[in-house]
C-alpha cells in the first residue's frame, strides 16, 4: 500500500484542522486492551447440537495458544478470560505459566452456575439452600483461583430465572440471591471485584432475576463499592438506548465492564458492530466523553463474550477485536469542542454532523501507523487469513476429541 | 338473573374449598380505589388532529360530572387526577366543591411541562437554565394546587428527551434532572409525596431521560423516601416482565402508584387488560401477595392513564374500572396456601395452575353481590349503557367549543 | 364436585339466553382433534445442554405410549407427528402397529434437514448442489414413509438461513428454495399435501430464507394447491397481530396447520396459552368464525409443537390439549349474532364486551360434561397427577439410554 | 480543501485496485434521482401539538421554493411528491409551473383518506359503503392530478385498522379493501401505477388491513402488473431484517418504491440512515445488486418520507439527501466479483469483509468530484448552512400564518 502514507497524511492534516491532538489519540489506542474469552476458541452450539471445527481449541493450552495469537496479530488483547469449570485445571500456578509462555495474562475468571443438573431451576436463587450454597461455594472456588492466576475480577452471570408463572416467588428469589451475593462479596479483598452481568431472558423464559441494568445495579450498590454493574450488549429488549445506560451507570460509578457481541433478533453472540456499529460507535463515544472528563474515574473491563458457531474462531475474534479498535478511534476523533458548541447553540443537525463526520472516516490509514509502531500487523485480519495458520491447526486439532463449552 | 344467586353460591362453595376466605375477598373489594383522570374525558387525538366526540367533556366542570358518572355506577372511582394547565382554574376551593358536587374528590395533582413551546427541546433537563426554572416552577405551582384540593401526591411525567444522538449530553441532563427535582422534592411537606414514571420513548425519540424504572428508581432514591416510582403499563420495551419490575420495586419500597392502560404495539392508551388481560392478573398477583405479607407496607396510587380516540369516553373508563376489579377479584381467590407448597415442591405445573385457576374463574357473580352491598348496579357497563346517558350528553355537550388537552 | 352439574345447567341457561346452541358446541368440542409431537416426549434441551427428565421418553416405543396416554386421559389428541430421522426406524409397518397398539395413529411426517453437519449453513437453499440434493433426498424418503403410515402430511420447516451479511445471496436462495420445494412438490400424490412453515430467525441469525408468512405464502402459491402455510404460534416478530394473519391465510385458502406453542420474548416451546390466552383465544375465534362461515372451505391440522425442558413431558402436554379444548369452547359461545351488529352499528365497546363475555366464561362445567360423554377423566390434568403413573416411568425409564431429539 | 485532490486520488487507485470501474460509478450517481415530499416542508406535529419553526414553508408555493432549494444544493432531488388535500390548488397547471419555476418538477401524488372525520374508523376497509366510496373518489381525483402535472405515481398508504378487536371483521375488511382497490386500479392508464404502502402500527392500533409487505404483496399481486409494494422503512416490527424484503420483492418483480426515513423504537420520521446506517447500507447493496443484474427490471421510485419535528426542514431534508448518496455511492463500490468468489468457497468472515470494506471507505472526496462535475456544493449542507438562507426564511415566513399538514 504504497498510498497509506498519504493517506495517513491527509487524514492527519484533517484531525489537526479539526483540533483533535493526533498524538493523544494514538497513545490512547496503544493503551487499548481488549479481553478475549476462553471460551471463544473452543467449539460451540445451538440448541440442535455442536457444530465441530477442526481448528477449534480441543484443550485448554490450545485455548491460550489461540488467545496469544489473537494477541500477537493485533497486540491489543493481552489478556483472556477463563471459565470454571470449563477451564479447570489441577494446578493454577502452571496454567498461570501457560498463559505467559502463550504472550498472554488471565483476566476475568466467570464461575459456571447454570450448567450442572443441580442449576436447572436457578443457582444463587434456588429455593433449596444446598444449591444455593453449592452455587456460593463455586464462587468461592472461582475467588481462590483468581488469587493463584493473579485476576483481580470475578465475572459473574446468572441463567436464574423462571419459565412459568407461579413456581418463583419474585421478592423471595430476590432475597435469596442478594444473600448469596452477600456472601460471595464478603469473600473478597479490597482490591478485588465482582462485576454483576444482566439479561432479559434465556430462550423459553418468564422470567429472569436479574433481567436488567436496573437490577444489577440495586444489587450491587447493596453490596459495596467493589460490585459493578456489567453490561452485555446483547441483554437488551429491542429498541433500549444502551449508550445511554452506559452513561447512567458511568455517572452513578457503577460501570465495570463489558462484554462486547451484538444481536439482530434477541440473541447475542454475532460480531460486536457487526448488525448496527453507529450503535457501537455511540457506545465509544460516551466511554470516550468519560475518560476525558476529569470529574469522572472508571475502571471498565473490556471483554468480548462471543462464541461463533459458523465463523472460524481465531478469525471471528482478530475481526471483532479490529472492529473495537476501528470504533474506538472513530470515537476518540470527535471534534468534541465543536459538539460542545452545537449543544449550548441548541444545534441539532450541527451536533450530530460532529459525530458522523467522526464516524464516517476512514481511520485504517491511522491504525496502520499505530500497529506498525506496536510491531503487528498493519491488517491483521487479512495478515492472518493470509498466514495458513488456520489450516494448520485443523491438521494438528481435527482428530482431538472435544473438551469445552459455550459462552452467555 | 334468575340464576346469579346460584351461581354465586357455587362460587362461594368452591372459594371454601380452596380454604379462600369469602368475607375477606369481599372487604377488599370494596375498599378498591381507582382514580381517572380529567383527560381521559375530554377529546384527545392522534398525530393527525382531533376526532372530536359528541359527549366528551369540553369544560372542567363536565370532567368532573363525568368522573362522578363513572363513580356512580362502580362506587370505586371516587378521585380524579387532575393536569396542570390543563384544568387550570382561578380558585381551587371552587374546583374541591365541583368535585364534591359530583360525588368525587381529586386526588393527584400532575404538571404538564411538555406542551409549550418552550419545552420543545425539554424541560427539567433542558440545557437552558431558564427552561428548567420554568419547569420547576410549573411544579410548585401544582403543590400549591395540592393544599388548596387536598391533594397528596404530585403525579410527575416528562418527554424530556432527545431526538437524535449528539445534542443532548446524557451525564449533564441526568445532573440537570437531579437538580431539577431535588428542588420540587424540597418543596414537599412531610405529609406530601411525588411520584416519578418513566418511559421507554415518544415517538421520533433517541432517548428519554427517564428510559426504564431504574432511572426513576435512582433518581428517586437518591431524592428520599417521599419520592416514588410510579409504573405505567404501555411504557416498557417488548417482552419486558412487568409484574417482575412491580415485585422488586416493592421489595425496594419505592412502588408508588400505577398509570393504568395496555398497549399492543409501542403506544400506551389502550384499555387496561385489553391486550393480556392474563399478564395484568399476574401484576395484581404480585399487589395482592405483597398486601398479604405482613412484612411489606405499601402506599400504592392506582391511577388510570387512558384516553380514548374511538371509544365513548365514560363508557371506556366504567369498562376499564370494571375490568381491574374484576382482575383484583381473580388475583384475591388464589390459593397462596397451595401455591407456596407447590413452590416447595418445586412443581411447576401445579404451581402455574393454582394460578390459572383462580383467572379463569368467572367472578362475575361475586361482584355482583358485592356491587349489590355497595348500592352500585350489578352490571356498571351494561347499566350505564342503557341508561341513555351518553345520548343526553351529546345533546347538550356536541355544540360546545373545546377547551382540553390529552394524556400521556 | 357434586356442584358440577348446577353449574353446568346455569352456564347452558346463560348460553341459551344468548342463542348458543349448545348442542352444537358440544358436537364441534366432541370433534375436536389435537396432533402431539413424538419429540415432545423425549429429553430436549438448551444450548447448555440437555436437563435429562427420568420419566423422559427414551426409545419410539415409549413417545408412542406417552402420546398414548395424553390421548386416553383427554379423548382428542389421537395423532402422534413423527419426525425424521430422530423416529426413523426399519419398519414403517411395526411403528403404525405399535402406535395402533398404543390407541393413536401416525400424523404429520416432519423431515430433518438441520442438524446434519452438512445442513451447517442451510439445506434447500444450500449455495452447494449435493447439500440441497440431500435435503431433497431426506424430503422423498419422508414422503415414501408417509405412504406407509398412512400419513398425508408433510409438514417441512427449515433452519436455513444466514447469520452474517455476505455469504448468502438473497435472491439466489431463493430460487433454490423453490427449486428445491418444487422437487418435493411434484413427488406429493393428489390426496397428499406439504406444509410450509415460517420463522422470524433462530438464535444467532442475520436472515432466515422463510422469515415470514408472507415469503411461506409466495413459495406456496408458486407451487399449488397442495402447499399450504404452517403457522407456528412462537415464530413472529414482537407486537405482530397473529389472529390476522390467521384471517388472511384464511381468506387466501392457504392456512395448512398450526404448530401451537407460545413465547413470552422471543423463542417458542412455552406451554400454548401460557403467556397471553386471550390471544390464543382471538386466534380461535378467527378459526371458529371461518368453521361457521359456509364460502370457506378449510383443512387444518392443529398440532402441537412444544418440547418442555421443565416441565414434565405428559403432564405438560395435557395441560396444552385442555388448553387448546377450552379455548376453542369459549371461541364456539362467542354469540357472533349480537357481534354482528355490534360491527354493523359501529359499536366498537359493544362488539368487544361480546367477545370478552365468552372469553370469562368459565366453561369448565360444559367440558366436563363433554369428557364424561366421551368417556375421559372430567379434569385430564389432575386425573393424571394423581394417577401415579410419571412416577412409574421413572422407575421403568430412568437407567435407560437417551435416544432422541428436540423440537423446532 | 486542497488535500481533497490527493485524497481522490488515493480513493480511485484503491478502487481500481479493486476492479472498480470509477466511470461507471460516477455515471451511476450522477443519474441518481430522490424524491421530496412537499409536507416535510411544512410545520408538523406530535400529538401534543405542533411545534411551529420559523422557516418552515406556510404556503404551496414555500413547499416548491424549498423542495427547489433541496434539489438546488444537491442536484438529485428533482422531484416533490404532493399529499391531496394538503396540497390541494384550484389550478393544477399554475401548480406544474410553480414547481418548474422553483426547478423541480411534480412526482408522486398521495391521496390523503385519514385525516377526515368519516376516516375515523377506516377509509377503503370502512364497513360504510358511503366512505369507501368517498375514499375511492378522493384516489379518483388524485389519478385526474395526476394528469394535470404529468406524474405517473399514484402513492397510497392507509391508516385503516381497528383499535380493539371485536368491531372489524378481517376477512370482510380485506374483501373491501380489494374491491376499492380494484376500482382504483382500474381508473389507471397503461403507463401510470399504484404502489401499495405497508405498515405495521398506527398508535393505539389493534390491528392495521396492511400490517407487512405480505399483504400489500397479495393485494398487488391480485390488482395487476401496475400494483407494486412501497417499502417504507420506518413500518416494520423490531428485527425484522428489511433488505432481504426488499431483495424478496426485487425477486418478484413487485417493488415499487420506497419512503426512506429511520426509527429506532417504534415510529418513523427520523431523518433516514440516523439510526443504523449500515442497515441502510446492506439495503442499498440489493438495489445495486439487482441494477446490475441483467436478469432483473426494476423501476423503483426512490422517495423521502419525513417530516421533522425539531430539525430545521431544510437542512434536515439536504442532510438526508446527501447520506442517501453517500450510502449509494458505498454499495455501489462493494467489489462483487470478489464477493461471489467468497459465496462460491462459503468463506463466512472474507464475504462480510468484502461489504465492510466498501461500507468503511469515506466516499467524501469521489462525492465531492461528482458534486463539482454537476454544478453543486461540494459540500451541500455545509453550504447551505453557511447560506443564511434558513435566517431569510424565517424572517420571511415567521408572521404566516401556517396551511399544511404532516407526514405518514
Amino acid at each position: 500500500m504504497s498510498n497509506g502514507c498519504d493517506a495517513y497524511k491527509i487524514l492527519c492534516d484533517s484531525l489537526e484542522e479539526r483540533g483533535i491532538n493526533l498524538e493523544t489519540v494514538k497513545a490512547s489506542l496503544r493503551e487499548q486492551k481488549i479481553e478475549t474469552p476462553s471460551w471463544g476458541y473452543a467449539d460451540s452450539g445451538t440448541r440442535f447440537g455442536v457444530f465441530p471445527q477442526p481448528w477449534a481449541a480441543k484443550t485448554l493450552e490450545h485455548k491460550f495458544q489461540d488467545a496469544g495469537t489473537v494477541h500477537k496479530y493485533t497486540g491489543i488483547a493481552p489478556t483472556v478470560a477463563i471459565h470454571i469449570p470449563w477451564d479447570k485445571c489441577d494446578n493454577y500456578q502452571d496454567l498461570k505459566d501457560m498463559a505467559a509462555e502463550n504472550g498472554v495474562r488471565i483476566g476475568a475468571v466467570n464461575p459456571n452456575v447454570f450448567q450442572d443438573e443441580q442449576y436447572k431451576l436457578g443457582s444463587i436463587c434456588h429455593h433449596d439452600p444446598a444449591v444455593r450454597a453449592a452455587a456460593i461455594e463455586r464462587h468461592l472456588e472461582c475467588i481462590d483461583i483468581m488469587r493463584e492466576v493473579d485476576s483481580t475480577v470475578l465475572s459473574c452471570w446468572y441463567a436464574d430465572g423462571t419459565n412459568y408463572p407461579g413456581y418463583g416467588h419474585f421478592r423471595r428469589r430476590k432475597h435469596w440471591m442478594q444473600e448469596s451475593l452477600e456472601q460471595i462479596y464478603q469473600a473478597l479483598d479490597p482490591h478485588e471485584r465482582m462485576l454483576v452481568e444482566y439479561k432479559l431472558f434465556e430462550p423459553g423464559f418468564y422470567h429472569t432475576d436479574l433481567a436488567d441494568w436496573g437490577m444489577a445495579y440495586t444489587v450491587c450498590r447493596e453490596l459495596g463499592d467493589r460490585a459493578q454493574v456489567l453490561v452485555d450488549l446483547g441483554h437488551h429488549a429491542p429498541g433500549v438506548n444502551i449508550e445511554h445506560i452506559v452513561a447512567f451507570l458511568i455517572d452513578e460509578e457503577k460501570l465495570g465492564g463489558f462484554h462486547f457481541n451484538n444481536r439482530k433478533y434477541a440473541d447475542d453472540d454475532l460480531t460486536v458492530g457487526s448488525v448496527n456499529p453507529y450503535e457501537f460507535f455511540l457506545i465509544y463515544n460516551e466511554l470516550v466523553d468519560a475518560e476525558q472528563d476529569p470529574a469522572v474515574e472508571t475502571d471498565i473491563a473490556y471483554m468480548v463474550d462471543q462464541s461463533h458457531v459458523v465463523k472460524p474462531k481465531i478469525e471471528a475474534m482478530i475481526q471483532t477485536v479490529v472492529m473495537i479498535q476501528e470504533i474506538y478511534a472513530r470515537a476518540l476523533i470527535v471534534d468534541r469542542e465543536t459538539l460542545a458548541e452545537m449543544r449550548e447553540a441548541g444545534d441539532i443537525v450541527g451536533a450530530e454532523e460532529v459525530l458522523v463526520q467522526a464516524y464516517r472516516t476512514d481511520v485504517r490509514p491511522l491504525l496502520e501507523v499505530v500497529r506498525e509502531e506496536m510491531g503487528v500487523p498493519t491488517s491483521p485480519l487479512e495478515a492472518y487469513r493470509k498466514s495458513g495458520h488456520n489450516e494448520q491447526l485443523a491438521q494438528q486439532r481435527a482428530h482431538i476429541q472435544v473438551s469445552g463449552g459455550l459462552g452467555t
